[in-house]
C-alpha cells in the first residue's frame, strides 16, 4: 500500500538541530508532499522594491519543511530519496543581490538589487519582455540531522546535504543521502524556479514551492556525502540551441569563476543590453560555471556558459 | 572566392615564440587544414604497454602545427576560428597515468597506466567490451604568440589560449581569440577525440587528429581571454541517458573536486567492477566537473557527472 503524507509550511524549523522533534515519523517507501516556503520566508511580492532587500534585515537562516524520521534508518544508512514532483506555489520568484554576498564582492555590486520574475506560464521564469528562463524546478535545501549536537547553521551544505544548491536535483533525480542520526530527521525548503551551476549571487529564482518525496532505505552502503542519479539528460530544458562561453585561467579555481562572470557581465551588457545588476542576475539563475580543465599546471580553466535560448 | 591551405604535420614546434617564423600566410576568410600530431609525438602504438608511460621520457612540450600567420591581425584584435571539422587521423587513441601529474596525487596513483582506446568504428571510443565514450573530438591547444619575448611552456593555458582542453571546441563551434602580436601566429595541436570537462588524470583519449579552421577577423572588441559560442546544445553525444554524480563540500573547490573524483572512482571501482586504474582515466575521458554552488559559505560543492550511457 503506498502511504502519502502532507506537511503544510504552517511550521518551520531555522537550524539544523539533531533534538528538533520529528513533526512526522513514515515508513520506508512512503511518499510526502512538502509545502515549503521561500528563502525569504515570504517576505517579498511582486510590488516589492530594491530597497527591501536591506529592509529585511539579516538572514535568519532557510525556513525548512521537517524534520520528518524514517522508521528503521540508522546512522550510516543512505537514504533514497526519489524526488517525484516539484512545482512553484506561486505566481512569482525574486533574485536578490545583496552588497557583501555572493561570488563578485561589494568592490563589483555595492547596492541591493531585486528582480520579480513571472512565473505565471507555468514554464518559464520571465524577466522583461525579452528573457524567458525554462523552469527547472528543485529545491536547494533537502538534509538530514547531523551527528553534532546543537544548533547548526542552515547556510552552508555539508555531509548531511543541506543547501547544496544542487540544480540538477530536479523531478526524476534519485538522491542518495547518508543518515547520521537514527532516524535521519530529513527536512527540505528554498525552492528554486530555474539556477545555474555556482548560484553566483547568491539567489536563485526562488519561490514558494511543493515538493513531493519518496523515502527509501539503503543499507551497507559506504557513503560519506550526498550522490544523486538523474532520470534523463541533463539541463534539457535551457539545452535547446547555442551557448555563448568565457573562459579565465590561473591557479585560484574561485579567482577564475568570478573572472569568468565578470567577462560574462560584460558580455550581457554590452551585446545584450543589460544593466550590471541584470546581467549579475542572469549568471545566477542561468549561467553554468564548469572546471573545463584541472592539471595543466599552474593555470586551470572555469568556464561560464550562456544558453542563448533564454532570448526570445 | 574560398581559399583552403593544408599543413601536414611533417613539421612542428613545441613552444610559444613569437620569433618563430610563420609556416602558412593566409588572409582573413580562407580555411586551413590542418594535420596535428598527438600530444606524445606518435610514441604510442596499439602494442604499447604501460611501462612505455614512463620509459618515453620527460614531456618536451605539445607539437603543434603552425604558425599560422594572418593578414591584417593586429595585437588588440580578435580572431574568430570557426572549427569546421576535426576528426582522428588514427585508429587508436590512448589515455595515460604518470604519476606526478593530474588531480589526485602519487599517494592515490603511483604506478604508471595506459589504456589505449579502438576509434575504428567512427563514432565511439571503446575500452574493453563494455565501455564505449562517443566521439566529440576537438583540440586540446589553439592559440596565438604572445607578446612576451621567448620561449613558452605550452603546458599552462594563458591569455594566447594555447593548452585550454576545453572540450565544447567541437565542430560547430566559434572560438574567439585575442591577437597579441601582429599576425597573430596561429597554431594548432594535441587533438582529443574525448574528453570529461577537467580532465583530470591529466589526458584525454590522445590522437593523431586533422582539424579544419576558418579563420576570420573582428576589430574593436575588447577581450582579454579566449571565448567562444557553440553550434548547438552541448554534449549531445553523452546527454542521452542518466547521469550519476557525487558530490563534495568545502572551502576548496580544488580539494573538492579532488574528492568529488575519488567518490567517482570508489563507485566505478565498487558498482561497475572497474579497477582504480580504468576509474581513473575514465574519469579523465567521460566525467564533467561541474561548480555546483559557489556562495554558500564557507562551502562550495563540486559534482562529477558521469553519463552513465557509456556502458554498452
Amino acid at each position: 500500500m503506498t502511504i502519502t503524507h502532507h506537511l503544510d509550511r504552517s511550521t518551520v524549523h531555522r537550524e539544523w538541530n539533531n533534538a528538533l522533534p520529528p513533526r512526522l515519523t513514515i515508513d520506508p517507501g512512503d511518499t510526502v508532499i512538502f509545502d515549503t516556503r521561500d528563502a525569504a520566508d515570504g517576505y517579498y511580492a511582486p510590488s516589492s522594491t530594491h530597497a527591501d532587500v536591506l529592509a529585511r534585515g539579516p538572514f535568519r537562516g532557510h525556513p525548512l519543511t521537517g524534520p520528518v524520521s524514517i522508521k528503521g534508518a540508522r546512522r550510516g544508512d543512505v537514504l533514497t530519496i526519489e524526488i517525484l514532483d516539484v512545482k512553484p506555489a506561486a505566481a512569482f520568484g525574486w533574485t536578490a543581490i545583496r552588497p557583501g554576498r555572493g561570488l563578485l564582492p561589494e568592490a563589483d555590486f555595492s547596492k541591493p538589487h531585486l528582480t520579480i520574475w513571472d512565473l505565471s506560464n507555468g514554464t518559464h521564469a520571465r524577466m522583461g519582455r525579452n528573457i524567458a528562463v525554462p523552469i527547472a524546478p528543485f529545491p536547494g535545501v533537502m538534509g538530514v540531522a547531523l551527528d553534532e549536537p546543537g544548533s547548526h547553521s542552515t547556510m552552508p551544505p555539508r555531509k548531511n546535504g543541506g543547501n547544496m544548491d544542487v540544480k540538477q536535483l530536479t523531478a526524476g533525480t534519485t538522491l542518495f543521502l547518508p543518515a547520521w542520526v537514527d532516524g535521519a530527521l530529513f527536512s527540505v525548503g528554498d525552492a528554486h524556479a530555474a539556477q545555474g551551476d555556482g548560484e553566483v549571487c547568491v539567489t536563485a529564482v526562488e519561490m514558494m514551492g511543493q515538493v513531493t518525496l519518496r523515502f527509501g532505505l539503503a543499507s551497507g552502503r559506504e557513503q560519506k556525502e550526498p550522490q544523486f542519479r538523474t532520470r534523463g539528460p541533463l539541463a534539457s530544458a535551457t539545452e535547446r540551441g547555442p551557448c555563448f562561453a568565457t573562459t579565465a585561467h590561473g591557479p585560484d579555481l574561485f579567482a577564475s569563476a568570478q573572472q569568468a562572470i565578470r567577462y560574462m557581465i560584460d558580455h550581457l551588457a554590452t551585446e545584450r543590453g543589460l544593466s550590471r545588476e541584470e546581467a549579475y542576475i542572469l549568471c545566477s539563475v542561468a549561467v553554468d560555471l564548469k572546471i573545463s580543465e584541472i592539471v595543466d599546471a599552474p593555470n586551470w580553466i572555469v568556464s561560464a556558459f550562456l544558453p542563448e535560448s533564454i532570448f526570445t
